[in-house]
């Protein structure tokens, strides 16, 4: 039989025996067998800290997000031949498209966030913190890569996904990974590894991948590595408990599967199209992936008075789920993962019927639609209903990790915040509602216990992306139960890979290591216009003084009849008692505007290309008729923007950079001289235009 | 001997027996005793998250902010007390301002915090996520108060600040505290307490102080708590891996002593005014708390030319520093906490002796100044020299947690870095050298071991609050060794005691759940002109839609005319051949100056009293001459503004509130009529002006 090779240490490698044979899920046909057996655990970590790390510790958050993009479109091209082995899980096409194609779906989402980080290998966090009263000592954070690796063990269900959504968010931070995925289901992960390193888009050594047992691989961690689990909350407990991890104070980011709730609103009768939304909610997330989702809907809460409604609609919706071999026309539910799963859920249902009735399916009489009933890994939806839901509390604790949920009654908003709670921590739980207050009330109430809170009426439904899907830019994890851990988020999942730490010292110390203007700063001399200069030219810290000019009566008056703002403040006539001035004062738009006046280089077509915003602009004292004002001007930071040249849009061919400039509007105060400052956003022309 | 009593479920109570007795640092006279024996630990816990919880998390943060300054205020008031207290401990005066009003200084900068944070219980997190083509489905953050109760386990050093820096994030957060202090100092903690308790300030309930053995708090902790331990590894370790922690996926936060680091820069000669600044810093670490800092410098590293320099300018600081009763005039250093301090320390440094040498200080042979030397917790100030610091490794394990530190050599800033990491994680590291390069590099191949990093130079030196003190705006806790723990970091701090929850919906719905309009929601028409409504009139979601006005080439000119910025694309003559625009564009600023005429209610006195600021303003689209525009202005968040009234200034009197309005520029466009977008920023006046 065939062995699925691990890549470790930059070669394919397989392990000695075979510890797990695998097969496929629908025919029953082995597929080849894995193990780890004899692999050097420590030297595969050690490869990953130095040969990847290395080289991806000095890449820029833009270098990692192009990467990311060019792995994305690849695997793109090559999706095929996942969707062929992925159908030997058990999963149908549209299983097939959430595992693969929201698994590259990460990878463009991650590589997107690039824009929002600097062109540097570190994260300059938050706003600086001013700790001293003559502004000669500011705090500050910097978020660099930890120097380990990502070991990320993952569940058998998402073979790809599973993969790529975290693999996604330790590269964009610069940290490698070694992912070892459940060996039931890791043929298809090995598949997708195969085409990323025969890329040779990532750095060797930035992904590693072992297939077969991985406990002697979190043995061998260090306090700079990184640990994430996501699986049975039995398996993680044992992993984190390791005395490596506690003793080491290792991350371990744990996301175990939950008791997932949803509530039908008491709003939600049956007569709005509400209701409908709720079965149709219900019955996929049932059904999909057959149930083997750990943000799948496990427990079912409906208004007392809506049970029977609600019981008779998701079984007359579950009746017509065709179960079966997916490649055959119309099969909507394939199998579970193993003959393994089916038993467990089996085991699991049968715990569960010693509380609680099944009310639709039967665990022995199915039908299945072109494969074979007991060769193949099937298991039918069941419907369990439980009346008494504060007293046959097994509901939420025991969970059947398939195509199994349970109805229940509820009286009020506060029973069903407090039904949901019963599972101590979940990954997600969803409200359907016409009705904003309800929704509200139950989002505030059940918030603490939940990782994610999805409100479906009609005016979302259609563009909904549903309960059981975690998305790149949300954070994903629950408490309690559900691990404890936060994955995901956007920019909040890459700070998990990123070391924290809070710098202190003088503004122009803080400019240097930040690569971000500080107010207080040294600031550079410079000869020329800053507008003069192409963005290969400008460095962060350039500053220009500029000429001042007097704000007159008549500017005011003036500003106010072209702009129509006559604002009470602005008009000479006004009795200023009772208002926060003491007489006719000039327009913040209008000092924004002067001071632009000043700045801005009118001579010659500039390099600077256009302004497309201004951020954190503040006036800071007003300014009356006859104030004298200048700007001090200050390259505050730069970043490449590297959006899509289209061949048809000559603008967007203009090879540029985003400079961000700090404006100071100055009066001729000795003492506090500050009227305003801001923020503004530029683009500049690349003095080099050619295709590299 | 007295019993100290405990303040649980509302009463003040002792536990059975004596567990611990207590004596004074430097007399040895008896205190009282502690013990928690017999203490239902179930019952104070749940105290807590019910009877305290219920009420703080109810409050929001803005009136937890107040009550935090109130809190602060009042202690201030009583602070004599806790001086006279502290003196028992072994700390001189200024070892117990650190200690006592810095501890008070966290309740104000939390306090302050507020400003940031919304007036509601929850918090909202970051920027909403576009989940959808149409716009029907987004997603957002919250942070909600998790429903348990803050464990705070405490260490010795510091009992007032100890307690202090934790309890004033977690209140912030509305979750009730716990707080059992190490014994030895802990009769200091408790007479704080009993001033907060009987100010009643705080809710009941929110904060309780057990005295004596905790062990039987953490086994009764639950997935909603979250446990904080300051003070050793080892006992950290045993705490974090109570199965009931690790079981229930219970936060916990651990901040370990380290061995912190110092780095004299290579530029950092004897003739350099850093020189200097780097001995007094080394020396004042050594000494301040008679170096019982988890902060303090252990490990100093000096450019090996320089080796002899230091030792001999350290050795001679040293010599002047006058150890004894911190009561008598010209005392600069106390004593340890208690005897069995000093045995530990003895203990610690008989161990480094194996390795490296005494180049300073006598354990037997020293002086003490109005204390009997054998009965105080007397220990001298030990320098130690390690010539072979890539070799002899105890250094960079063992910690003597007291006046002791080891000089050692370094060749190149690359050395100097591979040094502190041998150290596997510190909370905090400092370099003290002229060169702003040299810093940079230090810091960035430094910060990953390093929670964080202090750059000393001539510039900051005098305003520096010094490497040993963290502070509440930034972040505390460092990885590895330190314990991988994060606390305070400004409102970093405040979101480790609330649940992140991904909410998804409608945009209305997330309006409705968040209290901040979200593009795309359904506005509320409004009869009246919002800028004639108080702040008490107005609701998030007011909507005004204006009148359109054209924007004509003329007003573009004049407008260059007025400010003065007569950049080349708002000119009519410029060829635009090659840049952003087709022809002459309106100013980015005349566009927001416009909208404000669109707007801005100019009729008469309205409750608006000012436009202090924009934020995000972007300009999406370029407007030529000719086209119309209007304005969609939407009331998108509302927050009170409690500045401190003056007497003295009548503007600051008029009550008032923050109103941040949506600012939505829109042309005749059918399909993407958006030109540009902004947040501005108002103060609007409160029809209730009377003091209540």
């Amino acid at each position: 039989m065939q062995e699925i090779k691990s890549y470790i240490c930059g070669e394919w490698k397989s392990g000695e025996g075979a510890e797990t044979e695998l097969h496929n899920a629908i025919t029953g046909e082995k597929i080849g067998s894995v193990s780890s057996k004899g692999f050097d655990f420590a030297e595969i970590l050690n490869y990953g800290r130095t040969t990847g790390g290395e080289k991806l510790r000095k890449m820029t958050f833009h270098e990692r997000g192009r990467m990311l993009k060019a792995l994305a479109l690849y695997l793109l091209d090559n999706k095929k031949k996942y969707y062929e082995v992925s159908a030997w899980t058990g999963a149908t096409k549209g299983d097939s498209w959430v595992d693969i194609e929201g698994g590259i779906g990460n990878l463009f989402a991650n590589a997107s966030l690039r824009r929002q980080f600097p062109d540097l290998p570190y994260y300059v966090d938050g706003d600086p913190a001013m700790l001293s009263k003559n502004g000669t000592f500011i705090g500050h954070h910097i978020m660099v890569p930890k120097e380990g690796v990502a070991v990320h063990i993952n569940a058998f269900n998402f073979p790809v996904w599973g993969m790529l959504e975290k693999v996604a968010v330790n590269l964009m931070a610069g940290v490698p990974a070694v992912v070892k995925p459940s060996s039931v289901t890791s043929y298809l992960t090995q598949v997708v590894v195969e085409d990323i390193i025969a890329s040779k888009i990532l750095p060797e050594g930035a992904l590693q991948l072992v297939l077969g047992s991985a406990r002697a691989l979190i043995d061998n961690v260090t306090s700079s590595d990184i640990v994430t689990f996501t699986g049975s909350a039995s398996t993680g407990l044992k992993l984190k408990s390791n005395p490596v991890i506690t003793e080491n104070n290792v991350p371990f980011n744990l996301e175990a599967d939950s008791l997932n709730a949803i509530v039908l609103g008491k709003k939600a009768t049956p007569d709005t199209p509400e209701f409908a939304i709720f079965v149709k909610e219900v019955v996929r997330e049932m059904t999909t992936k057959a149930g083997q989702k750990c943000t799948a809907i496990r427990r079912v809460f409906a208004p007392e008075e809506l049970m029977d409604d609600v019981q008779e609609a998701i079984s007359a919706r579950l009746s017509k789920t065709v179960m079966g071999d997916p490649s055959v026309e119309g099969v909507r539910m394939g199998s579970l993962a193993s003959p393994d799963q089916v038993k467990e859920v089996r085991e699991k249902v049968e715990e569960l019927m010693q509380s609680q009735q099944i009310v639709y399916g039967d665990m022995d009489e199915f039908d299945v639609t072109g494969a074979e009933k007991h060769i193949g890994a099937f298991f039918p939806p069941i419907l369990f209903r439980n009346d008494n839901p504060f007293e046959k509390l097994d509901v939420h604790s025991i969970e059947a990790f398939g195509p199994v949920s349970t109805i229940m009654p509820y009286k009020t908003i506060e029973d069903a915040i407090e039904l949901t709670k019963l599972g101590k921590g979940s990954l997600v739980s969803s409200i359907v509602t016409p009705c904003n207050d309800e929704a509200t009330q139950y989002v505030l109430g059940a918030a603490s216990m939940n990782g994610r809170i999805l409100v479906l009426n009609e005016e979302c439904a259609r563009e909904s992306t549903g309960h059981g899907s975690p998305l790149p830019l949300l954070t994903h994890g629950g408490p309690g139960r559900a691990g404890g851990g936060e994955e995901m988020g956007g920019m909040r999942g890459v700070m998990h890979y990123l070391q924290r730490t809070a710098i202190q010292g003088h503004p122009t110390t803080i400019t240097a290591i930040t690569q971000v203007y500080q107010q207080g700063a040294k600031g550079n001399e410079i000869d020329e216009h800053p507008f003069k200069k192409y963005y290969e030219e400008l460095n962060v810290g350039d500053q220009l003084i500029t000429e001042s000019r007097e704000i007159t009566a008549d500017d005011i008056d003036q500003f106010a009849a072209l702009s129509g703002d006559n604002f009470y403040a602005h008009k000479r006539d006004t009795n200023f008692e009772g208002t926060m001035f003491d007489e006719q004062v000039a327009h913040g738009y209008f000092l924004m505007s002067a001071s632009a006046g000043l700045f801005v280089d009118s001579y010659e077509m500039n390099p600077v290309l256009l302004n497309y915003g201004i951020d954190n602009l503040r006036f800071t004292k007003p300014v009356y008729a006859g104030a004298k004002m200048h700007v001090r001007f200050t390259c505050k930071e730069m970043i490449p923007n590297d959006t899509t040249p289209k061949e048809d849009d000559p603008k967007t061919l203009i090879k540029r950079g985003i400079v961000k400039w700090l404006v100071e509007m100055l009066d001729e105060d000795a003492e506090e001289p500050l009227v305003g400052f801001a923020t503004i956003l530029t683009m500049v022309k690349l003095k080099d235009q050619s295709d590299k």
